[in-house]
């Protein structure tokens, strides 16, 4: 079985036109088939500050109200997507930007108005691989947004990491599939202000106490929750830290094993 | 040699979501390989009066600066050509949205500043087929937004009645290739005023003396310019009229000879 590697990039990369720049030109660069997922950044808030669409807040998480959806679509899809899909043609990689519309790629359904209504945001459920497969065997790189569609003309709002891990879960059945979470940090780290505490090895044996003992805490709960169920559900190698860890064989990194 | 239909669709459609979504559940059905191209309606408009960017004019086109751009980028690859995947989908058409960046399909080259400089516009140099055939030997519908890039990381606005042009030219090597104009006329009016003075036939031998008659004036001209590379240049077939042509055998429209 081929390696399959399903890189995630955020905020920090996305907001940040030379870290993007640079490492977009390095994931150019790497061999074999791969697939990138990109999260939003802070692009969408600046948009809807200037077109005066107001965030709402709930349970500290942003509903989607059709502006927002709107504003979405507009920067994910539209700016984000194929700023990254030319800078890659830019270094020869033949890179082809997907929602999960194209291709009828990632259903989702709308999350359930109760107990809380986000909005328009989507839960995935069912990944179709059959296109993207025919996309990466020819030698193109899918780059995914955060949206997803309902199969009945909906786009939906998905969480970024979420997408990638199922992504990865999907083509863990055709592929041998490393999924790569990259963010600002070495790695999930022992104490938050130390970047060389990094947690070599998380596992279903310590997960819990790392949680009990807030040491895994806030945004990294749900990309752990995403990590450990690409572990269970067959994917290969999962990790999580600086992109570094994907170009250099010293770079630091927490892995997360069953 | 199959046949490959390829359709254009305009601000009229675009702009109303119940024609748009009526002409894309017929486009659905169209039996055998197809091709949407769509350009941009009145949303960048509205979204740049929102935003506060100016539309500069020069010479009745428009200037795109940078602002412009990454507007056009936003509603033209987003917000557009996502809903109109997403719907399709919903139609049991399996499409996928492109720019001329993804899968390095159509490749420009930013307009000379010299006379006038209108910013980020990109006069196409090369289409690349290989991977549209690809995906339309499998099934899949590439909808193409009028964004291009210049294979250095630029991404270019562009013509999307050029676009659909200079796609079938590049297919009619490999395919039958029919091209499709969609407008809200009948077809090239002998009377504008009146729907049913459709000017059948537009040839080399007639189309000179409509030109000089001002029959064909305005923002038909570069449209029949187009009209008559592509039969030129080994296109089987172009039509320009409403889509009831595609859809009804008894529809009026003005069809493009040599």
């Amino acid at each position: 079985m081929q390696i399959l590697k399903i890189v995630k990039i955020g905020g920090n990369i996305i907001d940040n036109d030379q870290a993007l720049n640079s490492f977009l030109k390095q994931f150019s660069k790497l061999q074999g088939p791969k697939l990138l997922v990109h999260g939003g950044g802070k692009l969408a808030t600046n948009l809807a500050q200037k077109m005066g669409v107001k965030v709402q807040i709930i349970d500290g998480r942003r509903v989607t109200d059709s502006d927002t959806l709107e504003i979405a679509v507009m920067v994910y899809a539209g700016k984000i997507n194929k700023t990254i899909v030319a800078q890659l043609q830019a270094n020869q990689c033949n890179a082809i930007g997907c929602s999960g519309a194209d291709g009828n790629t990632i259903i989702s359904e709308k999350r359930p108005i109760k107990p809380t209504n986000f909005g328009f945001v989507g839960d995935i459920v069912k990944v179709n691989t059959v296109v993207l497969e025919l996309l990466i065997s020819n030698n193109i790189t899918p780059v995914f947004c955060a949206i997803t569609h309902d199969e009945k003309g909906q786009l939906l709002n998905t969480n970024a990491d979420t997408i990638a891990s199922e992504l990865a879960i999907a083509f863990a059945k055709t592929y041998q599939t490393e999924l790569y979470y990259c963010f600002e940090k070495n790695g999930v780290l022992k104490n938050i202000n130390d970047e060389c505490s990094v947690i070599k090895n998380i596992n279903t044996t310590n997960v819990h106490q790392l949680i009990q003992d807030k040491v895994i805490a806030e945004g990294m709960l749900p990309k752990i929750k995403n990590c450990m169920q690409a572990i269970q559900q067959n994917v290969n190698k999962v990790c999580i830290g600086k992109p570094e860890m994907l170009f250099r064989p010293d770079a630091n990194f927490t892995s997360i094993t069953k």
